[in-house]
């Protein structure tokens, strides 16, 4: 549990900005200390066929450096660094990504869609007063907007479509310029977009419409700063904000009052996701609130930090929507854990995060059952990569699938996957041990003496002699089980005591 | 609905021996007219690492063309043609199996492990008493054996593992010898593999166990015209078998009555399998029957042909597992038929299957939704393809998941898969139409006129002009819709009226 005087660090690295927020932490509450922020524009850098240019990642790399000497002195529970869509997208984003935890100094996750709808949320409610309205949030980011529906501290649906307020400003209004067909090409896009969703945000199915991040804001002050409205975003207002950016003809050409020079080249996209949005979903006003998604960053780091991890709530949904016997997978987990205490030893303290993973991996493994018992490790694996899980990295889930796809099998698939990583070969070979023993699907009683040990590039089991002789099923599927090994240039013997 | 002097064929090409069986339909019974076998051992033709060797293909085309022959004035709707193990993991099984079609002159459907046992079972099942007793029915094929707990007519649990007669025989008795240490590895073998299903088919679940298939068969006789049992398959009898074997030490010293030429060389494997399979289940007794997958095979035929098709069964339990909103599925599935009906015109005459799996894709075409929003379209190809679905052949399980995943998106990911099969195009725009008509969840009103045409290389939609108007979200959703059709070679064009 952190101190009360301890400070957490939260980076998003957003598709339009760059920011590093840092706060201190106080009971459940955050005092912000410092904030960085860089308009790196970063969705602007993707090419039409979706990579990422060399002058925006050296934009990028430059700002990243500079957030990485702010947070040399800390430790790595204390921040967490998320990217949004443009990384999701980027086709190069894997090696730039390497190259920016270098210059950053922490790991980059980079979360998807409705897990980063999820965290705007957390972060907006906590900005909210308090009370049980349902509230529509909407966030127009710069190459994604999300839509939540929650109330009190807890999104109940969360969707996010792939339209931003820096790729519209590209693509349908090119050089700036303001025309009427360029405001109804990119207000019909962007309504065929949300069409999908429509049914899911009536204006029934909640009472309070919130913006969050740049867009809003910016909105926000214009109309209210030039008296296009007297509260918030409304659709009177926004209509004046055309009319008049119409008049001008060009972006070169506007001056409003309120509008800050980095926010000016991507209002007009902005401005169109805002229309499509107030007429698909029915909103007439629309409060605006601080709250953005480095504030649910942190608020969802300082909970794992309470033991209020949201990543075990998941896990346990997921075991009951994919039907898991849960006794075996327990039984598993409960193996795999005692495996790899033996097995890691206090290398185990330079990857906290391992144990933790083979423990989802554990419980998680069967979940592909549902759709074939035919390779239903591959089943299962392909489920962690892919499906919606609160609370995951997209990272995380990717190792958690390595693990699941690992249990069963040869092993040579693994090699490229795990090699970069070698400290999770431990974990396989836990994982895959504990599924061995748990095989009959009824409580296990281990021989003693059993002791696994890392031996020079291999793992060694060492077994009692006339329990194996009495075994001969369990007996002949260890010995099987150093076959697969041969392929990952690591060695498994069976030694009897 | 067959007539009753309609003949059917079931041709089941198995890893053991290819059967071509012929029946005279009276009722909803069969009476045999000509039965033709050919001990092919396929699965002796698997390399190590599993590719189909020339020699075996030879030996298998050259049965496949005597099948042919004999099928000639078949219609395609009376004909059922499936291929098990050996073809499921063949790794050069595609070419193989477009050569084998021209031989045959029918096409080929590779059928998943749980199917077969499915189809075991409804054979099994008709050439048995009925009972209302739970029977647990047991096939050793020739590359894998099934396992299926069922009552009725109905099978209620089934499993295929990958341990078969043929493919034990080779890798545990190399040249015939029979020693004791032979009988080990491969009984220990078995049992491993066995003992992942054990807790599913423990004697408490069910009441009768029966073999079928051929070892079941040459078990049986070589047992009671031994006098090593009174009455079917007992463990002391296949103990008193292998006290024989083991004295005569090799198969080539083996004279036993009962024991048939073809059945010598896969004797050894198959006992030992049929033992671990009595110690693992606890199993005293075993009565064979000669229902097998080919009577299986020929009563689905039948079923389809009176309209109780287990697809349909399927699709709707599918879409309760996965939680899928019929409305809008049923929608859907609606406009596809009826846009499929405008395209498709006198063509679809040739391929009746074209429109029942159009239907089919429709109704499932939103599973995926149940592991993420993002991608679901290729979630729901991925579940379609991977999963058991009683009553589909891999090969329709993959042309649904075609239809899925061309419903959304860019097409040119599809050009290979279906140019092959270009009859297909049609049915991916009526699916891609309908879903987006359909987009907004709610009952469609179209306009009309509305015709779908097709052109040279591409189609046409003519719409009344004044409805496109008035819409401008479809009108700019169907004006989309044409840039991804430039990538398959066909056009597609929106025409006002």
């Amino acid at each position: 549990m952190p101190s009360s005087f301890e400070t957490l660090a939260a980076v998003d690295l957003g598709s339009n900005s760059f920011r590093l927020q840092i706060v201190r932490v106080d009971g459940e509450q955050f005092f912000p200390l410092d904030t960085l922020k860089d308009t790196v524009r970063l969705g602007a850098g993707l090419t039409a066929d979706n990579f990422l240019d060399d002058a925006t990642q050296e934009r990028a790399l430059t700002c990243l450096a500079r957030f990485g000497d702010r947070l040399r002195h800390f430790r790595p529970d204390q921040v967490r660094v998320v990217g949004t869509n443009t990384l999701r997208v980027a086709k190069n984003s894997a090696a730039f990504i390497r190259e920016a935890e270098a210059r950053l100094g922490f790991p980059i996750e980079i979360i998807a869609g409705r897990e980063e709808a999820r965290l705007i949320y957390v972060g907006a409610a906590h900005s909210l007063p308090a009370g049980k309205e349902k509230r529509l949030v909407v966030d127009i980011g710069g190459g994604s907007t999300e839509f939540i529906i929650g109330s009190g501290m807890k999104a109940q649906k969360t969707e996010s479509l792939g339209l931003g307020c820096v790729t519209y400003s590209l693509r349908y209004f090119p050089d700036g310029k303001l025309s009427k067909a360029n405001f109804k090409n990119a207000e019909v896009a962007a309504r065929n977009e949300i069409q999908r969703i429509t049914h899911d945000y009536t204006p029934d199915q909640w009472q309070l419409a919130v913006g969050t991040s740049g867009t809003a804001r910016s909105l926000r002050d214009i109309l209210e700063l030039n008296d296009y409205s007297v509260d918030g975003i409304t659709r009177a207002g926004m209509e004046r904000l055309k009319t008049e950016l119409l008049r001008c003809g060009s972006m070169e050409a506007v001056n409003l009052n309120g509008l800050r020079a980095d926010r000016a080249p991507v209002l007009p996209g902005g401005l169109a996701i805002m229309l499509a949005i107030f007429e698909e979903l029915g909103i007439e006003q629309m409060t605006v609130t601080l709250g953005a998604l480095r504030d649910g960053v942190l608020y969802d780091l300082l909970g794992r930090q309470y033991h209020k991890d949201l990543r075990d709530v998941t896990v346990t949904q997921f075991k009951r929507r994919y039907h898991v016997d849960t006794g075996q997978t327990e039984r598993v987990a409960g193996l795999a854990r005692q495996f790899y205490a033996q097995l890691a030893g206090s290398e185990a303290m330079q990857h906290p995060e391992i144990p933790r993973q083979l423990e989802w991996a554990a419980k998680l493994h069967e979940i592909g059952l549902m759709i074939s018992h035919s390779s239903y490790h591959k089943h299962s694996a392909y489920i962690v990569e892919q499906a919606d899980m609160p609370g995951f990295s997209r990272r995380e889930q990717r190792q958690i699938a390595h693990l699941i796809l690992a249990h069963k099998g040869s092993l040579s698939k693994m090699v490229a996957l795990l090699n970069e990583q070698p400290a999770y070969w431990p974990a396989v070979l836990a994982l895959r041990l504990a599924v061995l023993f748990s095989r009959s699907r009824r409580p296990v009683e281990l021989p003693t003496p059993l002791q696994l040990s890392t031996a020079p590039r291999g793992f060694t089991l060492t077994v009692d002699g006339g329990w194996l002789a009495s075994t001969p099923l369990t007996a002949g599927a260890l010995k099987q089980e150093e076959a697969p090994w041969r392929a990952t240039g690591l060695s498994f013997h069976v030694r009897q005591a």
